[in-house]
Order: structure tokens, then C-alpha cells, then sequence
């Protein structure tokens, strides 16, 4: 479904290409699915560094002229969701400061969830904070090391950190990036032929690699430390080995199905949990019909699995506008209505398999089953390919609190009612682990279990994971 | 496919609803894929009329300011791509002015074949032309006609129009909707409840009313006038019967899967051109894949005919700015690639059957050949849904000329060759009748045949379909 | 005084140089105090023309790249106010439409007095209106006439106006421009050498020229209309001789003082304004100072006259933007102080003799009194460089109607009682027209006597002047 | 003249009105001759803080919603130009800040002398800056203190800066002002009666007290710091007396004319400034005529002291857009002209003393003299009302370097004959002491003499004052 979870951000990296701030844009727009509210790019010449940064989506802020003014053959950039409430410019990235390691920028994709923590005491010590960002956190322990290099103060600062980061910096001349211990988000390792030479290129998923057309190697480690500089390529593991918490949410609904994400193709991931989900959650139904855009796979799976035809009988609306206004005789449905609009021809008469890939709070899966009924569905099972979300994500993913979830407080059968479909099946978990094949627990699935894999210390932390 | 043909516009008549403005600008949001490059809506509360229109996609013309200056309980609303070289603004519609038979305003959709014609005539009889649109020439027509009523003077005005046309007229007490007498393009009719009282509202696809609760009552008929005052209701058929030409097209491609245009469900007939397509052009594959948004119904006809699995191996990036800047290492397939994206796990090895709706010049399908096959496909096979587009359409679809129509100028076997694609089949005319019931000849296919069911006069017109 | 009175604008066209627009928009930009509120530009390459027409002030509205986009040696262009209610844009000038005599544009400086009976009969002829500006009036009477070239057409159009216009008008390969027979509204001729040929160009004040390096040549003749085309420069007398209604307020306020107008430096006959009105209305007094900036001519005038010294003791705000935004506690005469604050240290202890170039309703006046005052001068004696203003203008000058200037309904002692000065003085009609050197009565005075020297005819008008 | 000479800002600070940052907002525009590029205003309500910033200029910045959006009965504005080369936004004031001292903002006008060197210290200490401003070095040392109150922590940051600095501080519940120990830069203390109680103001220049209606009642005395809390007023001295520094441009030409600048009117300042030029170089000539808008004031003592007649020869263009576009043919005095147009009228066949407040470059000097002759005059005697710049300001004004500063390298005579002047006089230092009653040795000279004020240590510094 749409705009039900957001995550902080994308990130990518260029280097030792002549054109770093165009490939870097290209990257954040084929990501902008991760991220359409504010962009930034950082080039370095060696000399001098350039950024531009603003609200709106990657494709509208990054003109020829903008590009022009960000030479340089290394680069680094971002796009993000605003969270709620922040002053929305200032917490944009990356970062670019002047500090004792000299000229350093910086954009991350995660979560640190000691955050508050280091930033009381770096404050103690004499830190001033601009932004609420995590990231500028990060900065100061750099800035604060003992360490001289660069390189060696990253390393003490990483070292600090616990939560879910993904890591891109840029000094004069190198690029350094880095990833948690654990894993929780993507970072890929790709190339690109360039006169003889290579460029390196990094990025949250592997599709920015391919409309670059760069090569997809391998993934950054978790706990490993790539720098590229002048001097070369070194790749080091700055962390000992962690058991592994990578973000299943990735495969089950964040990323691009065309992307290989932990080393797997997503797409693999959703058709499996369709089928999966068609062995345990069978129905007695004419067709099979994904919400779009995230519940296609997983519904092709399910159909492939049971047998029962797949039709797109939800059509969606692709451009929405900022604001909407609605005339004050309500429409029925209205904010989902803006959105999608039922088939009726595909469904009148017929008892339909939904296929969608969440349910936060239950009231737009209501609509959405509300509006395959009035448009003649029979019947209406709705089929989510996941299991029940019943605790918020602290490592970057932008979920409601415990509070707002339905399936905190409520059993399947109370969320049925209240979506009021005639049935209403999840995923088991052991179906989750199986549909992205993790024999060797290597995942988070903490928004399913409650059990999260790093301490919570913050308040708001705790807050967000009582009970009312 | 993307963007291969643009149809002129959309358009919306509200009559009897206090909040005329907000349904005008629902309904045209509904059907923004008829146009995004400029809108407009003109109301009128009984004694003045307001209207604003503006470049630029209609979820962002249309504010709550901006609608609060739109007040009155009638309206008419316009959305359109602009066709190159027009001084977009000017020919914005609505049009609105002031003349002899009041201040009246209207929007068109279609394209008057002897607009030239009758151009330079009404400039010889003194009118002067502010913009290039039909549009001008039938406010003219209805300035210069010797009946003193508006419905009068339009009747006169629409009998010496050639061409398509659905039209919707405002008044300041009246709406006054026409469709040319083959009916060409489509106009629906539909009624709101609205305490105790009823609304009315016509728009050119059923989609507008879905978002609005509107009830599709029937289509405007061809060579029918339906005029809505504080009267009431009249129905009038200003034309004799003539044989029906209604655009094929709309429901090959144009119209939203979810719409009824022409009292058919178009989903129904893009499953049919999937299935007959799959009769007549079967292949030897593994998966059906195909081109998103506008081949997805196709595709999956052409999948549950086949019985061969229906894939989404191309993902579509939906949000694309206004200018793209490719770095000067030019990137392989670059127009392609930031439209869609290969699922390579999908396509790697495999026999691919590729369902498209049209090519046009060959270039892009090629790119998209290549693109899927470069993702590894063993076999690209490129099925059509419809027959060869051998000429430019004058009735309101933005083709080339002939010359640029590779169709025009080459055998199935060299477009094959062309396009790189190991087969090549297209949906036959005869295939294309029966997917859209067309039992007696009410449909004009003249995209496909060359035989135009109207005589073509304009020297433009007569270049166009001239072969080099 | 700022603000009171707003013409309609200024107008340029040149001809013979390959960077017209670029010369226009620098004449408009040299006139913007004519008009800030939209401004266009219309060129010709002899083969199409091009346009551009914005809201905005005109230092904002021509790029580069929309300068680019206005290609040709010959152009014209306009800035105007928008006058309260007009629907802004669709009045923007100039307009551009293609008729029986081909594509032509015009752009107009005054006030049409009989348009609206021009346009009633237009209408009934078949005419469609757009906008509500009697520039369109004057190209449909072009179209309709039935002389065959433009340059009859538009003599035959001419000798149909009444009122004031200085008209500039483009076609494919010349400029017309023309001047009613009064001579109401100025317009200038001048050229500039060019590589051995030389361009042509005309403007309403002398002030574009010198920002351009033209030269000044002479005016355009009242009742004369000037051809520029191929065949070289046409000069023809298209009405018999009238007696002349120069616009006296171009002199006293409208025109900048670096101007010629009507053959006579504006800057002189301020300071005659001020030096006869010091001779007319002496004062006790110990310091003089204007209300900034169009009361400074006169002041130093009545300061030279006078022998007081002459103080800028009102300083003037330049930069002020679109909307205020005033604490809900108000503050004393705000509206006023924004845009004047006064120099204590110059007023404190002193008898001021204010001089300023109108009182329209005399609230204004009043708010700079009081505000002199309050800056601690002792006695405040207003001066006026003008007789009272009784009458409204319909000639493009935009006044309020007669109820509204308390001149209209008050003796010189309630106004004097009214604004709170200790002592209050106009210049007579007589200084006046000694100011100008109006020896032979070739200048309008209506505003100040009411003796209109047009027949008005137009409901409107006739409300206008009627007094409560 | 104009824009020769650029101040970095204005601040102003409000304590106790509960509509602070609309007040801030007039106060900002009153004062927007000192900078016209961002602006920005922090607000508190004692609980939160609240900020906009933004480029342009404050009038377009500061809209209804804007201001909606600053609640709170305290507040802080700032606006300045963008130095060359500076990113703008980050620069752009009030900054804000989270440190051990809680939430802080603060806005600075002048110019830190050691910045460099504390910036160095800070980072060795772990601090990063996020741009090049001063201020944010301010905000670190407050970061840094040891002490645990904020004023205490200011104190201790106020003692480590050197040069010239006004400081408007915000924290939750309090305002905190404070001056350099040399007075470089004005800052003026003013209060609001409000129902019964008192609201204070604190602004850069007196002419911002004049809009708001508030009194002025005396200046932050240099060396110290105002603190206004919920506890009162307190006013202490933080560092012991110096000799002071007065900027004397301010007077020359930087403040508004209707503004008390270190308790002198900055009018009778100048005034006097011309008076004794009148003196010092006299002229056998016909007219004095100002190079407005600064050289007005200096002009008429001028006059009155010679007794030759005052006019307003050169018309100053209010309106000057962002970029603008010259004709490839280029224009005499392009840049000039479109700021200035002379009156032929005034000028033609006269001698002309033409008195302006600087010669920096001598360019445009030798522009506007040249512009004057063209017009007519039959001789141009240029007098300026101080004496040459020879050096560079660091305490606040951006002046070119020496290198670039004709009078550093130039006797006055090979300045008269680059301006292409008859004669040129300078004020004599002596004349400008007397101008501004310096019996006390209160003022800084600098950039007349060479002799700066404050130690001089920083690279860049020294590399400014070096002769090629």
C-alpha cells in the first residue's frame, strides 16, 4: 500500500568520476521512492567542496545549472521523507561542516537509537546542535576524536554508535563509507568503466546502479569501513562480527522490486511471500487483486500459487498533488478514492483476494475494502503478506507507535471486523523467514515481534513501545 | 507504453451543485492523464462568471484560494497537453468572452477537420483570432450566427463544424454539452444526489465520476445537444443519424482501464485484445511480460489465454521531472531507463513474450527490447494489441506525420528487424473489431487503414498523411 | 505623494534593430514608473511574431532566456496598473491576434471614452471580446473595416475613437504608431544610429530614450499616425486639426522629471509650479520641505522663490513590498510610515511649509501632517503645486470618482481643517497654465475644473462625476 | 552613491510584546538599506523557539503565515547582504542553536577581527562549523564556557572577541544585547508602553523605533551587556572602558539620514559634512547637484554654505531587477544608466559641483562625471564628503581591497584625471572630525587612515592591506 510507512532516506556515493554530481542525482532519482520531500548533493574537487540542498523531489531540484555549480570528481547524496514536526531544510543532507579533521559532509540512511544519549554528552563537552538529525551526532564524534586522521576518527565514532546506520562521507579527496555492526540497512558496491579507469559507486539499492550503468558487486559489510582515496581502495571491518539484524521490511514492502537488496532479489522475496501466503491463508474466492503499487509480486505469487486468476481491478493515480481539497459534502473514501479507483467490470460479482503487504492502523485497508465491495466484489478476503505489525521500527523506518498499531491492540479476528472484510489472513512469521530464506536468523523482525536486537534507552523510545 | 500520443484534453460540465469548482477540478484530477501541461475552470454564479486557468499539472493549478474565487453552482473545466510550438497560456481553455449572445464560455475536446477553412472565412467577415485553437473558430461561429438563442446560435454553429468534438459550453444560468454527430470522442453523463436535489455532471470519462460519487447514467449521443438551465433538462439531436466513427483508440490506449467510454468497460476490451492477440500471435516463450501502465490488461489477456505466467519484470519510475540530465558519457538506453527498470532475477534466461500497445517510430521499443534483454532475456518476442499505425489520426490523438510512422513505411519482418526483437506480431484488424464488439461498423479505425471518415481539406492534413 | 493617481502605462516600438525586445524591455524598464503591475512585449522577425506578457514588474519579467525567445528587428511593448478588478493577465497588453489584415499586435497608452458604445455595436456585429480593455476594441475595428490595407484600416479605426491614445502597433514587417487628434497621452520619436543605418524608435517618455542612447527627434503629431516599413517612414496627419488637450498632469505629476514631454522638460515646469505657488501662497515659515518624490522639483522651486531653505526632512522608504502586515495594536499612521519617516533634528521647533503635488481624498495628506507634526515642528503649512483636484479623468489617468476627492466637496478651509495644517495654499489655474507656458490653451484641464473637452457618454462615466 | 560600499546588517531584538515577531519584522524593514539579501527572525514563547530565514528581501520574506508561525512575546530579526562567494542561506541569520546553555539564538552586526584564530582553537577543541560566519564562532565559545549561565557564559565569550560586534541574543525566556568595548557598531535601546506595561526594543539604527512607535531612549553603552528576563532589567559592564571606535561612515554614508547614531542625528552630520566642503574645496560654478540618494544631504549644506542653487540633476531609478540584460551593441554608462538619468534641462551649459559621499574603484565615479557632461554640463566639479578611502574596513563595511581602492594608490590629482573631472576636492579628516564633533577621539578613521583600531592577524587581513 501506499504511504503507509516512510523511511529516512537513500544514499549514494560516487568516485573518481568526472561527472560525480550528475550520476549522484541520477542515483537519488531512481531511489526516489525512498525519499521525495528533500534532496542534496556534495561534490569535492580535491580543493574545494560544493552542496546544494532543498525541499521537493530529487527530479525538480537538480537543474543543469545546479549540477554545473557542483564539479568535482567525488561526490556523496541523499533524499528523505520529513518526519513529522522538523524544520524541514536544516535537517536536510547530507551534512557539510569544517571541523579539526577539515572539510567534511555526510548523509545517512537509518537510525542511531543512542542518539539522545551521545548528544546530552557531547553537549556537556561543548557541542552546539543545529538540526535534531542523528547525523550531526555523528559529526561531532568525529570532530571530538583523538584520532587524527580522518579515517581513524570515523572509526572511534562508528564504534560509539548503536542502531541502524548506513553511511556515506566525503572529505577533500576520498570517500569513506560505512555500515552497522548489524546490518539493518542496504549498502551496495558497484563500478563503472570509464576510459580505462573505474569509478566506484555506492548506494542503498542496486537500482541506481543500473540506470547509471554501473555494475552491482557486492554489498558494504555490516561493521565494514570502505575508504577510497588516492591512495586506493581499502575495505576494513572496524567492528567485530554482530549477529545480523537486516531490515526484512526492505524485501516485504521498502524497496524496489528491480532490486537486489542483502544480496537478494526483492522481487523473489514478495512472489515468495504471495505463495506462501496462498498455502497458509487460502480462500474460496474468483480472483485475486493486488492494492498497488507494493502488493503486485506478492499477489502474482499468490495467484501462481492457488491458481486463481490475478486482475488489477484497483487502478492508481499516479500524480497526487500536495494538498486536496475535498468539497464539503463529504466523498465517500475520499483520500483513498484520490488514489485508486476500482474496475468495476473486473469486479462486480465476484469474491476477491486482496493482496496487500501491510495494515498500520486498519482505516485505509477499511476504505479500500469498503470500495472493492461498493464496486460489486461478493466477497472480500483480505491477504496481507507479512505478519501482524505490532511494535514500532527505531532504525528507520517511520512507523506509528504502539498505540496507533492495530494489531497491538487487537486480535486478527477484531482487525477483521474493523476492516470489515469476510476474512482476513497474515503471513506467519516462520513464512516471512522462509520467503526471504533466513536459515541463519540474519534478519530484524522486530515491527512483528516486539523483540528488538539493540538496547532502547531513549525515553521517546520507550514511550513509543508501551501499551495505552 | 509512455507518452507515444497525446490526445488534446479532457473535459467536465457541473450543473446545479454549490460546489461546482471542487467537482470540476476532482473530475479533470480523475482524468489528468488526458492532459498535465495546463487546466482551467470557469464557473458562474447566475450573474458573473470567474475563471482561472494556469500552465502546469492540475493537482497544482487548483488551491483552495484559488477555488474560493471560483464560486456559483455551474462549471465547466478543461485539462490538455499543449502540442508543440503553441504559446501554451493563450490557448489554455476554457476560453471565456464576451459577445452578442452574452458571456459564454467553453472547452473542447477533439479536433475540427475544417477549422482552416472556416478560420479564414469568419477573418473575412471581420473576426480576429487571439489564439490557434478550434476552440476560437466555434465562438465565432456562435458570435456570428444569426439566431438570437445560444442554444440556437450553437446549433448553427455545430452544423458547420467537421471533425470530432465533445464540447461543453457554460452560460450564466445554463450548461450546453454537444458531441459531433460520428462521435468521435467520448462524453459521459452522469447525476449526483444532493438533498433531495439532483446535480449534473458530464465529463469524457466515466473515471471523473467514480472520484466524485457521481452515477454514470448513459454517453451524450453523437449529434446530440443536451441543455441544462433553470428550465431543466432538454435533450435535443441537433444532426441527422450518421454512421458512427467512435476513436478505437480510447480503448486501445487513451482511456483509464477503470472508465467506461463508449458503454463498453475498457479493462474488458484490453483483456480481449490480450487474448485474440494471443490466438493470433502465439510464440514459443516462458513468461508474459509487459510494457507498464498502458500493456498491463493486454498482458494479462494475453497470459490467461497462453496460459504462459504473467510477469512484471519492468518496474515504471513514476515520478519524472520536466528536464533530464544525462551526463555526457552518454548512459545505454537513457530516455528508456528513467522510465522503466528491468527485473533482471525475472527475465534472466528466459523466453520473453513482451506486450505492448502500439510503436510508433520503432525507437523506443527497440530501446526496450534491447533493455529486457540486456536483463538477460534468451528471447524477446514483441506482441502489439493492435494492428500497424499506418497514419496520423485528425480527431483529437497527437500522431506524427506518415512519414515518421515506421509502419507506414516498412513490412512487419523490417520493423522485427528494427526493433531487434527475435518475433514480431500484431493484433490484426479484424482481432481489434471483435475485442471491441464492433458488430456494426461503429467505430473509426483510421489509424490502421488510412481511410478517414471524413473529408480531409486543410493542406497541413493533406501533408501529413502524404508518404516521402 | 505616492500612490494617489496611477496611469494606465507606457508604451514603446521600435523598428530596425536586431535586439528590439531587448531595447524595448529597457524602455519599458526606464518607464516603470508608468506602470509595475504587468508589462509585454511583441516582436516581429517579418515572418512570425513572438510574445510575452506577465504579471510582475518588468525588471523581473524579461530573462535572458525570454528576451532570447523574442527574436526580430522590429517590436513593441507595454507596461500598465492594473486597475481594480480586471481579471490582471487577460488585460496585459499588448494584445496580439491574427485578422483579415494578418497578424498584428498593439499595445495602448490612454482611455477610449466612447469604447463601450464602440463595443456594443462591435458586439453586435459578431464580435467576441476577451478582455474588458479598449484596446481590443480599436482590433476589432481594424478587422472589420473594410479597407484592405492596415494602414487604412487602422485610419478608418482611428476616426472612430474618441477620447485619449497613443497607440504603438506591429504587423509582419512594420510599425504604425498614431496619437489622437488631442493629444492627450505624450509619445515620443527618436532614433539610433546604427553600423550606418539607423533605427527607429518611439516611447511615451523622453526618459527611455536616454537609457538606450536614442535620440530625441520630436513627438508624433496629434491626429498623426507613423509608418515604418520597408518602404521607409510615413508620416500622415489621418485627422483634421483639433484643438489640443495636452494632459497638464503629465507636468505637474505623472511624468519623470529627467523627461520631455509635449516638447517641454518636466523638471522646469515643477519648479515653475513651485516658484509661482510661492509667489501665490507665501508662508511664515523657516524651513521648506517636499513630500518625497515627486513634490521635490516644486519644493526647491518654492524654496529659490521663496529664499527658505529648503530640507529633506521626509525621508522615503524605496523598497516596499507586496503585502503589510500591522500589528494588531496599531500604530499611528502606518500605512503612511512605511513609505515616509520624518527627520526630527530638521523639523524639531520649526515652521514647516510642506509642499506637495496633489490632495486627492486627504487622508494621506492628513497622516504626513500629522506625522510633521508630530516630529515636533511648530506650525505645518501645506502647499500644493496645483489647483484642487475636482473632477475625475477619464483620459488614463486612474482618479477616483468626484465623491471621493474631498476637493470636490469642500472649501479650501474644511480641507485645510480636514488634514490639520495651520495653513493650506493651492496654485491657481492661471499659475498652472503659467507654469507651462500654456499660452495658446493646448492642455486639458479637467481634473481641476471639470470642463471635459471630450463629449462622455458612457453610464459610467456620468456616475463618476455626479456628486452624492 | 550606491551600492559601494556593503554593511553585513542590522539587527534587533523585542522583549515583552506579544506580537514580537511582527514588530521585529518592521523594525528589519525600516532598516533594509542595511541589507537586502536574507533576513530571518527567532522567536520564543517560553517554551519553544520558532524561525524563518530565508533570501530576498525582508518585505517578500515575511508574509501573514509566515509571521503566524513565530508566536511568542520575545524575538530576535536580523538582515544583511550575502558577501561574495558565501553560500547565502547557511549564512543567512539569526543562527539557532541547541548546546549545553539550552536553546539559543543570536544575531550579529560587525565584523570579529580574530575569528580565524578562535575558529582554529575551537576546532582543535572539537567544535564544527557549519558556515563561515562569525557567529557561529560566538555561539561555540558560549558552548565552550565553563560557566553554567547563559550570561555568565557570554561574558566569557564576549571577553575572547576582538573588533566590532552589536549582539542580539534569544534564549527561552530572555533577550541578552551587547556592544563591542569600542562602540564600532550602533546599537539603540527603545521601549513600547503596552497596556500598563513596557515592552523593550533594541535595534541597529533609531529609524526602526520610529515605524514600531517606539522610544527611543538611549544606546547599549560600548562594553556592555543588557539582560532581559523574567527578573528584570540588568545592565552590567562586561569589560572594562576603552578608547572608543565609532564607525564614522555611518554617518558619512551608511545609516539613514533619519536615524540618531551614537546619539548624533546622522542628517546634521551630514549636512555639516557638506557645509565645511563648501569650505575646504570651493568651486567658481553655477549648481550643486547631488549623486543621490546619500549624497543629498551633503549636497544641500553644500549649497547653503556657498549659496550656488541645489538641484536634482540626476533621476535615481527605484526599482533595479536582479539581473540585466545589455544590448551586444553596448550602451554608454550602461550599469550607471540604469540606476541614474541626468536632467538635460538643469544641466546644459552648466558648471556643475557634483557632491558625492566615496570614490572607491573610481569607476563608476568617472561614469556618472562623464554621464554629466554628456547631458550638457559645461564643466563637473566633483567633491566628496570625506576624505579618499585608502584602506579597508574590518570591523563591519565590505570595502575592496587596498589594491583595489583608487585613492591607495593614486594622488588626488591622477584621481581627477581618471574621473575625468575639472576639479576634485576631498573633505579633510579634520573636516570630518569637526562634521561629527569628535572633540574626544571617539571615532574609528580606519579606512582614511590606515590605522586600525584592533590588532590585525589574520592572513586574510594583512593580505588586504597590502599595497601590490
Amino acid at each position: 500500500m501506499f504511504d503507509k510507512f516512510r523511511e529516512e532516506c537513500a544514499v549514494v556515493a560516487i568516485y573518481g568520476h568526472p561527472e560525480a554530481s550528475k550520476l549522484a542525482y541520477l542515483a537519488l532519482y531512481a531511489m526516489q521512492h525512498r525519499g521525495q520531500e528533500s534532496a542534496g548533493i556534495v561534490t569535492s574537487d580535491g580543493r574545494d567542496t560544493y552542496n546544494h540542498k532543498a525541499m521537493g523531489h530529487v527530479a525538480d531540484i537538480f537543474t543543469t545549472e545546479v549540477l554545473r555549480d557542483l564539479p568535482g570528481d567525488i561526490g556523496i547524496g541523499h533524499t528523505r521523507y520529513s518526519t513529522a514536526g522538523d524544520t524541514a531544510l536544516l535537517n536536510a543532507q547530507p551534512f557539510s561542516v569544517s571541523c579539526n579533521k577539515g572539510r567534511i559532509a555526510v548523509a545517512h540512511n537509518g537510525n542511531i537509537t543512542n542518539a539522545q544519549e551521545l548528544r546530552r554528552d557531547l553537549e556537556q563537552r561543548g557541542a552546539i546542535f543545529q538540526a535534531n538529525s542523528d547525523t550531526e551526532v555523528i559529526l561531532h564524534l568525529v570532530a571530538h576524536s583523538a584520532e587524527r586522521t580522518l579515517a581513524g576518527a570515523l572509526r572511534d565514532a562508528l564504534l560509539q554508535l548503536e542502531g541502524a546506520f548506513s553511511l556515506v562521507f566525503l572529505a577533500e579527496d576520498r570517500i569513506i563509507v560505512a555500515r552497522d555492526p548489524q546490518g539493518f540497512r542496504p549498502l551496495a558496491m558497484g563500478q563503472m568503466a570509464l576510459k580505462g579507469k573505474v569509478a566506484h559507486v555506492f548506494a542503498s539499492e542496486t537500482c541506481a546502479f543500473d540506470l547509471i550503468d554501473a555494475v552491482y558487486l557486492n554489498d558494504v559489510e555490516p561493521g565494514e569501513m570502505v575508504i577510497i582515496g588516492p591512495e586506493g581502495v581499502t575495505r576494513e571491518r572496524y567492528a567485530p562480527k554482530r549477529p545480523l539484524s537486516q531490515c526484512v521490511f526492505e524485501h516485504v514492502y521498502f524497496s524496489r522490486p528491480d532490486s537486489i537488496v542483502f544480496g537478494r532479489p526483492v522481487e523473489e522475496s514478495r512472489e515468495n511471500l504471495g505463495r506462501l501466503l496462498a498455502r497458509e491463508a487460502p480462500a474460496d474466492a474468483d480472483i485475486v487483486v493486488p492494492v498497488p503499487d507494493s502488493g503486485v509480486a506478492a499477489a502474482l505469487g499468490y495467484s501462481t500459487e492457488s491458481g486463481l486468476p490475478f486482475r488489477q481491478a484497483l487502478i492508481r493515480n499516479h500524480y497526487v498533488g500536495r494538498t486536496f481539497i475535498e468539497p464539503s459534502q463529504a466523498i465517500r473514501d475520499f483520500g483513498v478514492k484520490l488514489k485508486l479507483n476500482p474496475v468495476r467490470h473486473l469486479l462486480e460479482g465476484k469474491r476477491v483476494i486482496l493482496v496487500d503487504d501491510s495494515i498500520v492502523r486498519g482505516t485505509t485497508s477499511r476504505k479500500i475494502v469498503r470500495m472493492v465491495r461498493n464496486a460489486g466484489a461478493r466477497e472480500v478476503h483480505l491477504r496481507v503478506s507479512c505478519p501482524p505489525t505490532i511494535s514500532p521500527c527505531f532504525y528507520g523506518v517511520d512507523t506509528p507507535t504502539k498505540n496507533e498499531l492495530i494489531a497491538s491492540n487487537n486480535t486478527v479476528e477484531e482487525i477483521r471486523r474493523f476492516v470489515e472484510a469476510d476474512s482476513l489472513g497474515y503471513l506467519s512469521l516462520g513464512g516471512l523467514r522462509k520467503a526471504v530464506d533466513d536459515t541463519r536468523h540474519e534478519y530484524c523482525y522486530a515491527c512483528y515481534t516486539g523483540d528488538y536486537p539493540t538496547e532502547l534507552r531513549d525515553l521517546e523510545q520507550l514511550v513509543a513501545i508501551q501499551r495505552k
